[in-house]
């Protein structure tokens, strides 16, 4: 199935801790045809740019907007499959760097791909890893044909660029891979947003060349940051490469929110409105609600399950914080009127104690209720979207929706009723 | 429902934060009428003192002998209620001296007691939090209603006694409370031994005569270490009193698997044939078999969730480490034919992968498999005892079930099928 060849100049190994001169997986030719996947642009709702969609994959529909639980590590977590299903997650994110290091492809090759290994059968969406390799990774060199970097787990020397990211996912066998970009910092210079680009835009065309795993759609992605020429230049250049859906990137890296918002609305108007959107990264539940007005149909953030392990929880009223002894007689669930396991069956008092006594369990009730929250939220856009009172629900959602501390002090239980 | 009175000569609060001399809890007088729970001993084998006996409590019939998975905090460690149902747990434990330091039996009592605190509708046992006083907490001193001691987890001064570890218990509503002991170290002097035993006694008959929740069975606990005059005195002293059942306490203390046995051997012919047996904190694998073939019908033990967070499974072929290297490409379950969660829907190379990058479903998976490895074993035990076959299981289990390092040895899958 794989073919292997020796990696002709590169210094670095393909992505696994092998020596160097190692010999490294190339994927091999592609057996042809397009991707089944096909996304269906339903409605479009009259007052803002919300879309409802509908994105087929090999291995299921997917409605749009949609919120991909984040399963960096080949788990969402804390949680189960399982759980996911009960929850209604249609989609789940992997993470093709963190996977290539931890347990290595081979394995996840041997297992039958990813939705074997981790018992998922939903499809999955993997990131090419080209974030990671410019976020958590050390030493990195920017080269021709991708970046040369040291594992921020054991400082083994690496290599990934778009051939490689392209055939570990061919070998992860997910239902949407994402092109090889280069993404820098936020407050990077001009000069280095520029070079971005065009890298970005190279390796998108050669992400393009590569083969694929059957069914496998690859989404394209656009850079630039705030700037609107570098966005427009990017978004048009990717554009044309027919990809089947286009991926928002350089957002959530630690810029300010109105940044963010901008950087969406500057390359927006040049996605083809036929495909899928994705803002990689975000966001916020107001955040979501937010680019969901702004043409974005996919999200995917670690904030929910991130939070729920120090405790915070999120409700229509804003988050607040399970642990806090405003919690420790409340006999309520976390949201009165919401369904998940976690509100089924267990009271703030309860979850409280088992947070502060540092018991699994406690973790694991907020996870599934941020999960829950996260896609009952989009159940809610989507539905308002076809019933056309989108406009309507995102004023009601932001206005309702505050900080945590005011939360708090409208004193709980009530307050969230 | 409850009196709150002044702690006359106590320096100590009642095992909760309050400043000295604060008002603690007592139980209202006595509502009448012998709790409900009743045992039947349904067979007994020719071969061995194994029994097979039915349990009734309010919340429900407990099949013995049994194996209750331990929820020191109110929650069975990385395992929630739905999950205990669904491997068959049919009771658990929980521990009084925890949930009176955290949350605190107010919370307890205010959620409705301990099954609707933490969600679990089946028979609760709880113990007496004689064990941890004299395991866990700092500086005590025992006095002649009980122990004076200072909480291990913030160092405020607390006093349990007889009649506080029944009125907690009253308060949380287990199906079982247990009496408060005075457990010694395994290698206590005789003296040290003796006087606990004399003190158990008296504090045993204390314990009888407290109030308790309405349908609330009272289990008596014989201790002595492994001297035989010692187990006999204050086995036979502790039956007078008519409790609905025997603990046979002072066993995994840190003594020596040989000590331990003969400790059992020597308090089991003085309990009432017609009361169940409980042999408190037992045991590995083979220890449940061998102390089943000695007529013990209940066990509780933390060591199938405790090593599981450590990655260790039980299997019927020995304890084998799912994080060792030999488990990287084994797309097997961690025991072939197990029917839990964990096995029928992920491998060990899977789990292997989330144990080494710390994911938390890593743990629950063995954890659950664990506690449907004890519970299965339980199962089994009971059918053959039914069976009349229970002297050839056990000769067959404790041939096959070996030490880690030959289960590994022998090359994982194939030796364990």
């Amino acid at each position: 199935m794989f073919q292997l060849r020796a990696p002709a100049s590169r210094r670095g190994a393909f992505f696994s801790p092998l020596p160097l001169g190692a010999r490294i997986l190339l994927p091999a030719p592609p057996r042809g045809g397009r991707p089944a996947t096909m996304f269906d642009l339903l409605q479009t709702d009259p007052n803002t740019k919300a879309r409802l969609g509908r994105l087929s994959t090999r291995r299921g529909v997917i409605e749009t907007p949609v919120f991909m639980p984040v399963g960096t590590q080949a788990t969402v977590k804390a949680i189960d499959p399982r759980e996911l299903t009960e929850m209604g997650a249609q989609i789940v994110l992997s993470n093709t760097y963190h996977l290539a290091i931890r347990p290595g492809i081979e394995i996840i090759r041997a297992a039958g791909g990813l939705h074997r290994f981790m018992g998922w059968e939903g499809p999955i969406l993997t990131d090419s890893g080209g974030y990671q390799v410019f976020s958590l990774a050390k030493i990195r060199k920017i080269r021709a044909h991708g970046v040369e970097f040291r594992s921020h787990v054991d400082g083994a020397p690496l290599f990934l660029g778009p051939k490689e990211a392209i055939a570990i996912q061919r070998a992860l066998g997910s239902d949407i891979a994402m092109a090889f970009d280069e993404c820098p910092p936020h407050d990077a210079p001009l000069r280095e947003l520029e070079a971005a680009v065009e890298r970005t835009i190279r390796w998108a065309r050669e992400c393009r060349e590569q083969p694929r795993a059957e069914g496998q759609a690859l989404f394209g992605v656009v850079q630039g940051g705030a700037h609107a020429d570098l966005r427009e230049r990017c978004a048009r250049a990717v554009a044309e490469l027919a990809f089947d859906g286009y991926a928002i990137g350089g957002v959530s890296v630690g810029e300010p929110e109105p940044e963010m918002l901008r950087a969406v609305d500057l390359t927006e108007p040049f996605l083809p409105p036929d495909k899928p959107r994705y803002a990689m990264g975000l966001g916020t539940p107001r955040q979501i609600v937010e680019l969901t007005a702004r043409g974005v149909d996919m999200f995917d953030c670690v904030l929910p399950t991130r939070v729920a392990r120090n405790g915070t929880a999120f409700t229509r009223r804003g988050a607040f914080a399970v642990k806090a002894g405003a919690c420790k007689g409340q006999f309520i669930p976390i949201e009165e009127g919401c369904s998940c396991f976690a509100c089924r069956r267990f009271t703030r008092a309860y979850i409280r104690h088992l947070l502060n006594v540092n018991e699994i369990l406690g973790l694991r009730l907020v996870s599934l209720h941020n999960l829950h929250f996260y896609l009952e939220l989009m159940r809610e856009i989507r539905a308002h979207i076809a019933a056309g009172t989108f406009a309507q629900f995102r004023a009601e959602f932001l206005a309702r929706y505050r900080p945590t501390e005011r939360v708090l002090a409208a004193g709980g239980g009530s307050a969230l009723a």
